[in-house]
């Protein structure tokens, strides 16, 4: 298959879109002005760091991908809507496996009627995918980190830790408890798309999504929002077979393992019935983990544990280090 | 320098773009609607593939990529208002040289008040560069491969085969007639976004940015619309010391040779001497070099030269042969 045929092959037979003007096949893509806002945002995987073929099908290579996008969508409130991917493929990939990462992102995009809009596909020595994703929020309704405030409730969607015990199950064969749900949750994480979205009629919501552990995401809504942030040890939700693994292991992946593509954000406690009622609304678990504060000194995440608190450091994954 | 003070660093002060709401900072950048129509691409450039830090000081390899994106966007019709760049980094590059890439690519940002509002960094065997553009195009008005029709002007800006001609220079050292236009034009080329904007009064104009070689870019225009282009070998427009290479070069160079990001594309007969006035008005030089005609079987690119006429094939560079 050439560059051209292998386009052809990934070029949907019809969009879904009803801005789309003009996708892959021109020089770019064209979309029509919409009334609301609207939201983008690139991420790139790698062989090697981010996934290997041990512990990922070329499937799950791409649908995890689009997931990673999704996720910064939803953390911003914004619904899906377009994608492209620029792809760079070494020989030690057939076709085929790259058709298979293909599918795996039409997989998710078909839940939201994502159209695939364009991209670039060159050859080189290491795979490596560059997904920009492009979404659509109400006017004025982008949810950012810096409108955290004195007082607020910390909430959490799902389960945290369970991507990296996936990781670990992968590619250290045992035995194990619920060793498919583990899986999956590495291989397939649901982005939390349609609750993010659900939140638009409240007044003020902060929002993070957990890419690099919630450490490092509950820092950089205290650093955007100048407060301090507290989270509540024992009240970290975790999956139900999560203490088979270490009391070390299950400590780094809630905190720092990232890539559970859940949400973290606060509110004003007087939201907190109704960010309930909506998370039960999308089917996602919500979890009050911890509360805002507003010291001398602001920036910082503390972890309480049995009326002991400590400064919770923000080491999550850092590329250049 | 760790990720984060390298997100720092290139981060803008402030942003030029009024239809900005956020740009780097949060988990995606938000742009407010506007009434104009938004046209998205994006390139990925690989290190030797693309360029090789012989024939490319790191500046130029952002100035150039990012003016890959931009032709792109001028191919239809589109002002560039927007990057976004996802970088995979390997140890032999230092973030000395990373800065360097993003400062070239600032520099031709600045020309068009664009602003980086987003991107992804992360470690790899491999320097490739992924940057997506936006950009936007008064309703109705982006340009299309497809509108070609019998009878039609065929036109290209510029000169051709001085890309490659440059990186032949830069590659083979020795004595050369205009060396530093030639490596300018290879590292620096000029996107025709100007000209290609001023087209957006008239009714119907085909247009491909020449990234791949005119054989390729006239036979996308010709299946495109369904139409034969005829173009005329003796008119195809070259620089003044082009003819220091050998005749081999010289053809190779300006049908295949591609990276000049000139633009072609066909207009009705009736406005040409309204291009050429444009053209002008925008300070870019236009040529005339061939003609659109209709016939039993479409979709092809000839040669015309001394009364003979023989198809000119279209292989430009394909990745994945």
């Amino acid at each position: 298959m050439d560059e051209f045929s292998f386009i052809d092959s990934i070029k949907q037979n019809y969009y879904r879109q009803s801005t789309l003007i003009k996708g892959i096949g021109d020089d770019a893509a064209v979309l029509s002005s919409s009334p609301e806002d609207i939201v983008t945002a690139v991420d790139t995987f790698v062989e090697g760091v981010h996934f290997t073929k041990t512990s990922m099908e070329p499937f799950f290579v791409g649908y995890r991908g689009l997931a990673a996008n999704l996720s910064d969508l939803a953390a911003m409130g914004a619904s899906p809507a377009f994608y492209l991917v620029s792809i760079v493929i070494p020989k030690s990939w057939s076709m085929e496996e790259i058709a298979q990462i293909f599918s795996g992102m039409k997989e998710l995009a078909g839940i939201y009627s994502m159209d695939l809009i364009g991209g670039d596909t060159v050859s080189g020595k290491e795979l490596s995918i560059s997904v920009t994703v492009i979404g659509y929020v109400k006017k004025g309704k982008a949810r950012y980190r810096s409108v955290a405030k004195n007082g607020d409730i910390v909430f959490v969607t799902g389960t945290l830790g369970d991507s990296q015990a996936g990781f670990h199950i992968l590619t250290n064969p045992g035995v194990y408890l619920n060793e498919s749900y583990y899986a999956r949750r590495h291989q397939m994480p649901s982005p939390r798309v349609d609750f993010a979205k659900s939140l638009d009629r409240l007044p003020r919501v902060s929002l993070n999504d957990i890419s690099d552990g919630i450490a490092s995401e509950a820092s950089e809504i205290a650093e955007a929002s100048g407060v301090n942030i507290t989270l509540n040890a024992l009240k970290i939700p975790v999956a139900d077979s999560y203490d088979q693994f270490s009391e070390d292991l299950q400590h780094h992946w809630k905190f720092y393992g990232g890539e559970d593509f859940e949400l973290m954000g606060t509110i004003p406690g007087s939201d907190w019935a109704e960010v309930q009622k909506l998370a039960d609304q999308s089917q996602v678990r919500i979890t009050e983990i911890g509360y805002v504060t507003m010291d001398h000194e602001n920036g910082n995440v503390f972890l309480e544990k049995n009326n002991e608190k400590k400064q919770l450091q923000k080491r999550g994954y850092n590329h250049l280090k």
